[in-house]
């Protein structure tokens, strides 16, 4: 739980004594490679908070095709946020790349957290408004950019995953095929491009 | 200012007293069909909700054609929240489609009325998860749905605005070719769809 410690006292601001109120509310868990911790239908209970290993968000299409949302790695946070929200069953499935370790984060404790400090709201306004800019530069891409933008923005916006995730599950996150995804890998060595 | 009366006193539920406050603290504007609100680099001052008329906000690629990120007719608020919010320059242009009669929001307006008004504060932060909601069925539309798909949904999310807007916007917003959604709309027609 030292990445969460550090989030909730140094990102959020989070005293001492309130520390000590609101990790009691939290809930640690071990996820196995391959565990899904929600599927379509269901309504999102938790946020995932990511000590250590690797979560995805993604759709299956009618054809039985995988479209990735979302990769969580470390101090990242995965959710659907608006079944959360709104109550509302998902259209996610989340699941775990590798074997993680997460942190439960109901709404309740998000209320709570709120009501108790101050700080932990802005914080919490903060990570909702770089939601809502992450996903409008995610559109943006998708609507016009080339599959080499596409590829270098993930590059930036992810440095540690090229490795650990599989190329075809990058290429879905891109919505571009693995083959234009292996064409532009192969363009950017011939260039020298180095992503790590 | 009807709509934007109905907004504030209904949906937002501020009491005669407050709105008195509140109506003081924004403008109103005509805007003239083609005139730009925000331009790429500009920091986005105001959010636009939109008494009558129609806006549009869009990015032009490197090739200078242009990606179109939101529609916003009666009722709707077309704005950059990231730019907004963050202080930042946009990476969007904001314009008239039609001759347009807009309220300008600012960030001050809406600190203020979050600060008298608790029901304010609870509908921004219900607006807030809206558009987060909103943009994930728009990547996931982006990443996964046909063309077909994509402007059915279209229809139903803008139901007034088929006929308002040319029918290339409409395929720029959908992320498809223009001949791919003149295709879809024959082949509804076909199937005697009615969009309206």
């Amino acid at each position: 739980m030292q990445n969460f410690t550090k989030y909730l006292k140094t990102k959020a601001n989070i005293a001492e004594p309130e520390f000590q109120l609101l990790i009691k509310k939290v809930e640690f868990r071990n996820i196995e490679k391959g565990e899904v911790l929600l599927r379509p239908g269901e309504v999102c209970r938790h946020s995932f908070f990511i000590e250590n290993g690797l979560l995805r968000s993604y759709t299956v299409d009618d054809a039985g095709k995988e479209h990735i949302i979302q990769f969580g790695s470390e101090n990242w946070i995965v959710s659907d946020r608006s079944s959360a929200f709104f109550n509302e069953p998902s259209d996610l499935f989340i699941d775990a790349i590798e074997d993680t370790e997460v942190v439960l984060i109901s709404s309740d404790f998000i209320n709570e957290a709120s009501e108790i400090s101050s700080s932990f709201r802005n914080y919490n306004q903060i990570a909702l408004q770089n939601h809502i800019r992450h996903q409008q530069k995610r559109i943006n891409l998708l609507l016009s950019a080339s599959a080499e933008r596409r590829y270098m923005n993930f590059i930036k916006l992810y440095p540690d995953l090229t490795l650990r995730v599989p190329q075809w599950m990058i290429a879905s996150y891109l919505g571009i095929t693995p083959e234009s995804l292996s064409r532009v890998r192969k363009e950017l060595a011939h260039k020298n491009f180095k992503p790590n």
